[in-house]
């Protein structure tokens, strides 16, 4: 069974706004890290199966939830891991935390839908079945 | 009872990747456009909420879901209104629809806390808190 | 001879960084729109030349200097116009004023090379050629 | 003598855009990823001199020259040096490379003014000056 999977994360001074602190929509570029993170260590390329298999994941629903803020230049340690998989649909959850004292900043979730170019669903190819596992909780 | 708060926004080059529709955090942004034009609409400026009276709306949740794809150039028109309003919380709802035909794209949904420049959770100012009226669905 | 093309835009929350201003890298993003508002008040979409005639015009040099720093809230008033019109190249200007006071904010340049889908050079469609006439400083 | 700073950045699909490749506004977000690691590399962060000592690097100009395009999950080697060093303004080049075949994509170059927190220019504090010496090219 995979495990999360974890990326690290430095907070780039773009990605702060004038509260001094992370803007919140940049927690879901991290996101966007983590599973192409998520990809490359359960052993395939996103980018591959994207190019070389027509299949997309296109997001659905996304969503976070903020705890605490991160600022600019720090460490963010991201799991990521897979809590649902059907034969068109991944869902991924996510934790972020600061890498210097573990505090958790944020948690998040992320359904998608697997698509082709055109963005019609289709099934998963069965190639890519067994690297989206689903890991337990805790 | 305010309504419905209406903006316009354009989809951006910038705002596209390689799948060739919005990527999905930008979404968020919009949000963020839609609720300081709530702001105007009801009456005063969020700019000047965070600059003269040091009251920040930090967003503590987000979500979206995204029914079907915005591509460049497209016209979105974005309704933002108030789903719940605390002392020290509230919360806005989201529609995105293509401005051309009303398709809905997306619809989402930010809690946010009431802040000081510190970050430290506070009570709404008095003289705002009748600018965030509950709105009826529908 | 085509005029100066005029947009407005509204700075986004998402747009500051931590010192409290725009974050550079986003006047490009507003170059951008002023160059999509040129093709629409030129005659045609920019959208339509891409889609309908395959034709790109891709960024090969960008540059900004700034004058003044804008802020959250600010309405920007974004002039674009040609200073480069080749059978390959064209290059756009920029200037980029505060619209409450006119203060000067920035100034810009890019220039493009029309590509087709692949990225290779190709000549502007001649049905696209007057739409990009030179413009007089001043 | 400080020898040109490398940094390593892998392409986000967020950074892409409906072309296939990278949108050009965030060379210049890469370029203030190499500015970071450059102060770090020459034994200072630079979030300390904007949080302890009040000096901030604002941008007055900005510039990139796009060779090829980098595309998603690409890995870029960035390279960062200061090609000149006031009492009040300092100027970063940069050169981006493809990592896996060297292949260059782009040249940029930033030039900053110091600054206190309220944005008026001051000089460089004299701590920071030896962090700034002058590279030569080759």
């Amino acid at each position: 069974m995979m495990r999360r999977v974890e990326s690290r994360v430095r907070v780039r001074y773009s990605e702060t706004d004038q509260m001094g602190i992370v803007y919140y929509a940049n927690y879901f570029v991290w996101m966007e890290v983590g599973r192409v993170d998520y990809c490359t260590s359960a052993g395939f390329e996103y980018r591959d199966m994207e190019r070389h298999d027509g299949a997309l994941l296109a997001v659905t629903e996304a969503k976070c939830n903020y705890r605490a803020p991160a600022r600019f230049h720090d460490e963010i340690r991201l799991l990521t891991w897979v809590t649902e998989s059907r034969s068109r649909t991944i869902r991924f959850s996510y934790e972020m935390r600061r890498a210097a004292d573990d505090v958790l900043l944020a948690t998040g979730e992320t359904l998608h839908t697997v698509c082709d170019r055109e963005g019609k669903t289709i099934r998963l190819p069965e190639k890519y079945r067994h690297f989206f596992p689903l890991t337990n909780a805790g």
